[in-house]
Parts: C-alpha cells; structure tokens; sequence
C-alpha cells in the first residue's frame, strides 16, 4: 500500500514534489526551466528529477538555484506521445513517468508533476498509486478562468473516463470540493451538475439520479449544491465546481481553449489591420498583456489527478517553462494543504466506509477541512 | 402532408419567410425592426408575420419599406419561455408560433423564423411539419465561427435530442453537409464526428458505429469524412461540419458562448484600466468592432432545425434587430437555394427509401446538388 507523507510532518520548510522531466513536446530543458523558476520563487520546494540522468545532471548544473534541492532519479526510458497507455503498463517499468509516479507511490513526494501522455499517465497513476478506497473512477479536474472572484473554477471530469454513473458524479462533487477547499481556499464551494436546459430534456437518467445523491450529501461534504447548471456557467459566478462525465468535459474543455485561442488570434489580426491599430496596439500592450496573463492557458496549467492515494498533476504537453512553473506551483499548494490525505478522509467518510479503512486516513487527528 | 413550395416556381423575384412576431425577449418591436432591416438589403423577400394583429399593424405602418411586403396572420396566443413544450403542443392552437409554422405546413412560405421558447418550437415543429422519411431524430444546427475561410462552421446536434445512436449520427451528417452545400455553398464538405482525444478511449460504442456508417455514405452524401475531431477542431479549420449528440452539442456551444462573453468582458476591463488604455482603446476601435462583428453572436444568429417537411430557423430569445435579421437573413439564403427540397431527397437517397418515398422529392428533376 501506498504510505502518504503528511507535509506537516516534514515541517514546513521542505516539501517535496516528484516531477517528470520527459516525455512533454519541449523536452527536459523546458522542464528543468519551469522548476528553476519555482525554485526561486518557493524555497520550500525540493524536486525529485526522473529522465535519462547524464542529459539532467548537465541541465541542472547550469541552474544555480537547484543546487542542493533537486535530485535526480535515472531513468532511461520515455513514454511518448504516441504510446498506448497498455503498452507502457506493461512494458514501462524504466520509464521516467513509472519512476516518477513510485516516488509518491514509495512516499518519498506527496504529488507528482508530468507533461507527458495524459492516457498513459492516468493508467500508470491507475496501477501504480491504486484508487482511494469508495472511489470507483478517478477523474481529471481543470482550473477553468472565471468571472468569479478567486479567477477560476474547477470542471471534473475532462477526460479520465468517458463514462460516469451517479455515485461517480456524486465522488466528482466531493472530490471537486475537496480541491476547491485545498487548492483555492474556498471553505463552502458552490458545486453544479452540467446539463442542458431545455427543460423536459433535464433527462439523462444518471443525471437526475446523481442531483439526488449531490444534493443529500452536500451538508456532510461541506459544499453547497446549486442544482443543473449550463455550458454557459463554466466560466461563470454562479458556481465554483462543475461536475460532469469525462466525455462531456473534455469536450467543453477542447470548446473553450479552442474558442479563446481563435479570439486571441483574430485580435492579433484585428490589430495588425491598419498603421493606427498597429499605434493602438503598441499603446494598449500592458492592457493586452494583462488580459493575456489572465487567460494564458500556460497560468492556468495543471489538470489534477483525483481519486488516487496520492495527487498528480498533469501539464499540457505543449507547456514551457512557465507552464511547467503552474503546475509545480499548483503541486506546491495542494502539496502544502495535506490535500491527499484530506480528500481520501473526505471520500472515505461521505461513503461511509470510513470505519473499514485501514488507509491513509486512519491517524488523522486534526479535522479542520478536508 | 405538406406541400413544400420550390422557390424557383416563384420565380427569383419573391421569396416569402413565416416569421413569429412574439415570444422574443425585446417583443414584437425588435421583431419588426429586424424584419425592416432584411426588407431593405433583400427586396425579394414577403414576409407573413404572426402575432396580435392590432399591436403588429402599428409596428409595421411605421415602417415604409414593409409596406406591401409584409402580410399580418392574427394569432392571440403567445408561447412564453417558462412554458412547457408538452403544454403547448395541447393548447397553443392560438399561438403565434403554432401559426408561423403552419404557414409552412401549408405550403405559403419555405422557411419559418422564430426566436420564441426553444423546446416548445421544437415539439411544435415535430407535430406541424413532420419528420422527413427516413429521419429519427431532427437535429438544431448552428453556425460556428472558424478560422475556415466561410468564416463559420456548421454544428448538429446542439439540444433538439440529449441522445443520438449511430444512424441519427449518420443522418446530421447527411443534414449538415447538406446545409453546408445550400447554406455555405461548399460542394465537398469536411464532415468530422466529435471525440474525445485520449486514444483508447475513442471507446462509446455508438462513436464507433456511427464512423463506420458516416464514413461509408461519404460519396453518396458527397461529403470528404475526416474522421474523429475533438472539441478544439469546432471553431478549427480541420472540417466544415462538426456532428455530435444533442447532449454534448449543447454545452459545448454554451461553452463557447460563454468563453467568448467572457474574453470580451476582460477585454473591456483590460482597456478601461488606465488612461493610457483608454486612450489606445479609442485608436483601436475601428479594429475592436471588427473583431465584435466576427464574433459577435447576433450575426450568426440562427440555429437552424433540420430534418423536418420543412426549414426552421431559431433565433435567440435574447436577439435584437440585428440578430432578427441575422436569423432572417438565413432563413432567406435557405429558401432561395431550395434547401428544403435538396436535404429531403439527400436523407432519401441516402437512406435508400428513395423508390418508397411518394412526398416532396418525387418531382425533383434537376439533380444538381443537395
């Protein structure tokens, strides 16, 4: 079983984070940058490094703020892009991602970071970190930006599984929660049920099952429910969590940073268009880069893994160094909340088999949140 | 059974559009300013407009160019946003919706325009116009924009259904490339069906089927089938024509809504920020409401239902005179093109029933393209 370190225990001035140096589309260079920017900016970060480690030792030696506080794990393979997630289960014990997850798995991080293929990631998370007792589909969950005043909310799930009965969705609420409280600091997180809205189509039969089960949970989750929400209420105010399947999520997910990316670009267009727009655009760039950093999708970077004995967080594939910064970031805060273990005592307890887990929750003594 | 008016016969010089006067969030005056406006640009369009005949007639003497260009139906009733399809599908004889869509039930205009309560128009349509031979499920359809050189791409099903198995999927491909065709005049549209990415989950098996049946109707539907595409490739430039369940349709196009409503929010905020930002703001106009006019979605106003002995376009509740006129503008191009006609014998040949099929395609002679 896995054995999960309380980073109180470690005190506060070391908390550890496992990252994955390969396997995203910028290479280690790119990785070993993000987290050299981390490093400078949270000195309480220390990084256990899995890649090829000649190619490591030689990235890290240029960066003088990782001496001391990164160690590097050898490990000569890489699960690409193209990889199938039973392939690397079964043949990707070398790999960087495998040694990445064990260093959680063996205790010695709290929360791992990987850019690399979210399909083979989620299975190696799948056998290598195993579920939480109560839950039966772990899920992704997304910061998404929002009219609300925290900047974001969370949408689960946004692709771990394409299907999700009730009691899933009833495990995505509480578990959706959970990270609001952790990760945001939201102590009575608005939670919704995505749906469509014309009204007799408020159908699907899982969908009215799992309003039944959110709703009578909600007090003992410590969430408030708002009920059926719309596509249009993901970047909104009128709630804080969004929960839906996989399939469904992902879907949105894709829309959105499709969407903002083809407005972002004809606003380049736009003011490319004449010499005075070009004038204004020089005059409007703190305003544009302003608007920019609080859509960039690199800020934003970082779907988490729910539902494991252990969290992992996935960074976009295509991230840079500032991407790769967000996620460690984001590893960094739930890693200091005691997220992991707050989140199995959450879901052991709403599922009421708190009294047959033997798990992780077993010596907790504090229950402020979790 | 309804006689479908072929526009041609006509002749090019009237082209008559059955339009609800009521049910909008503006009122009949937004309805009759949008009207005016599509009566100057287009001077082959008659309208038949439906609602409380006094307050109509005022609305419509204060506007010169409708004079002899618009005829007023009677029609007390009105079908409001709360109320429900399955009530108005028994009481709404005396609606002005009821009386829009027998106006093309009975063969005196080609297309209807509403902008009043979706799911009842969609029940009403159902009962008043009919499913086409060889359609199960009618589809909502609408235009997206895109980085295609048309400028939109076409999206189905985005909520007539929450389900669809893998023949209604065949069947909005064969709908929407046909709306492509007549619509967007693109001879060979890109079809592709919506996916999720991860590559083992291209899993629910109703996908799978549903690619096997678009991909094998592809030259009799004449349509190039790209395959799977994923939520990114929506506002993309990968396919023309993007085909999905009502379900997911749905939110992802209030997704996008509200993405984009969001964006151009920070947008304004960004600029009102300092009086540098203002000032540059102002020099940017010109570029900023070039931008608003490509995405602005009272210009793509108009989700179109598909698969019915008959087109209906469905304004937004909330659209003003430029969305009315978006929608009418639409509804226009579609009824000049003989869209109507085109997609029944599309789906009839199609499906292979066109021998058994006595109705609206049995004339057709010119067999160009539909």
């Amino acid at each position: 079983m896995t054995s999960l370190q309380d980073p109180n225990k470690a005190g506060t001035q070391r908390v550890v984070i496992s990252v994955d140096a390969m396997g995203g589309d910028h290479g280690p260079a790119a990785v070993v940058a993000g987290i050299s920017r981390s490093a400078s900016k949270n000195p309480e970060i220390h990084f256990l490094l899995h890649g090829p480690e000649d190619e490591l030792r030689r990235l890290v030696a240029k960066r003088r703020n990782l001496r001391g506080r990164c160690d590097i794990r050898d490990a000569s393979g890489v699960v690409t892009m193209e990889d199938k997630p039973s392939q690397v289960m079964r043949n990707g014990k070398d790999t960087s991602m495998w040694s990445t997850l064990d260093a959680v798995r063996n205790g010695e991080a709290t929360v791992a970071v990987s850019c690399g293929n979210t399909g083979a990631l989620m299975a190696l998370s799948m056998i290598r970190l195993r579920k939480l007792p109560g839950v039966d589909r772990p899920a992704i969950a997304v910061l998404w930006p929002s009219r609300n005043p925290q900047g974001f909310n969370i949408m689960l799930d946004v692709g771990a599984d394409i299907r999700a009965d009730a009691p899933d969705l009833l495990q995505y609420a509480l578990m959706g929660s959970s990270y609001a409280r952790n990760g945001m600091g939201l102590t009575n997180p608005r939670v919704g049920l995505l749906n469509v809205g014309t009204e007799e189509h408020k159908g699907r039969a899982e969908l009215r099952q799992a309003y039944d089960l959110i709703a009578d949970k909600a007090s003992t989750g410590q969430y408030e429910f708002v009920g059926f929400v719309e596509g249009g209420d993901i970047p909104g105010d009128r709630v804080d969590v969004i929960i839906t399947d996989g399939f469904t999520g992902n879907v949105a997910l894709k829309t959105g940073e499709g969407t903002a990316s083809l407005i972002g670009d004809l606003l380049k267009e736009a003011f490319a268009y004449t010499p005075l727009s070009r004038i204004a655009s020089l005059l409007a760039l703190t305003s544009l880069k302003r608007l920019q950093k609080r859509i960039d999708p690199r800020r934003v970077n970082g779907g988490v893994f729910l539902g494991l004995n252990g969290t992992v967080v996935k960074s976009h594939g295509s991230a840079d160094a500032t991407g790769i910064s967000a996620a460690v970031k984001l590893a960094f805060t739930l890693a200091r909340s005691g997220f992991s273990d707050r989140l199995a005592a959450r879901v052991a307890s709403a599922a009421e088999v708190a009294q047959d887990d033997p798990g992780p929750t077993a010596g907790r003594k504090d229950g402020t949140h979790s």
